[in-house]
């Protein structure tokens, strides 16, 4: 998105849309996180998107260290791109997870499901946990305003 | 997003995108999901969104079953609507609070984080848990193609 709401710039929901919130770039990372695409074309067949859309989501995603580009080149071929997930742009997988799970839940396809997440041998979710790293049901979830909101307002 | 890649229909994160992938709906779902804003006026406000872009996009979420669209009247005034999350709608909080949190841990504002999530007294996260309830490491997690996704390619 390039642009948003008054408090765009504080709200962290609005910061990681900046990056990944326009048409195409949450799909553009399913085949990189997913599927372990990462040569341009590839993700362009796979998607079919266009170049030019898929270059530009490719260079938010880069300029925001989210992705990085490398250069490869096969033989007899022109030196072509490749894009990886950093360390920062694999922790997206979990926005990934969370929009798979909604749909799974609640919009699945007629035909069922058609990828599963899993844990080793478990099933695997999303799901809100404490420090001690367990699962709470969603309705115990609270959000607060800090002093950092109010000044900033 | 009104479109999308070849296996659109199939893939639950497409599926999702379609209902709340549209720019400007993750940011009505906030409003109405963290902020508790209800009344139309109230998040056209707080967004300060053109009200033709804002009637679509809780249109779509209205038709998709997201939000529920009521009718109130004050006195002395015309008619108007007021948006109220479903059980469906409230599972939407897991994909703002991902999305939240990897604004948090990768893209904070400088001011410092502005919103913080809370389970009682503990700070709360987003994870993969197993099927007895216990976070898991993101490396560990797997995504795997069902027979469903086989058949319908």
């Amino acid at each position: 998105m390039k642009s948003g709401s008054p408090i765009a710039d504080l709200c962290s929901i609005e910061r990681t849309l900046q990056i990944v919130g326009e048409r195409w770039s949450l799909l553009v990372l399913r085949e990189v996180l997913l599927y372990g695409h990462s040569k341009f074309g590839d993700i362009e067949r796979s998607l079919t998107i266009a170049p030019n859309v898929l270059s530009e989501r490719l260079a938010t995603m880069v300029d925001a260290g989210v992705l990085e580009k490398h250069e490869y080149r096969e033989a007899g071929s022109r030196a072509r791109f490749s894009y990886h997930p950093t360390d920062a742009g694999r922790d997206l997988i979990i926005v990934l997870a969370a929009l798979q799970q909604w749909g799974d839940d609640h919009n699945a396809p007629e035909g069922g499901v058609t990828v599963t997440r899993s844990l080793g041998d478990s099933p695997a979710r999303v799901a809100i946990v404490d420090s001690s790293r367990r699962a709470h049901d969603l309705d115990d979830l609270r959000f607060s305003p800090t002093a950092a909101y109010v000044r900033a307002r």
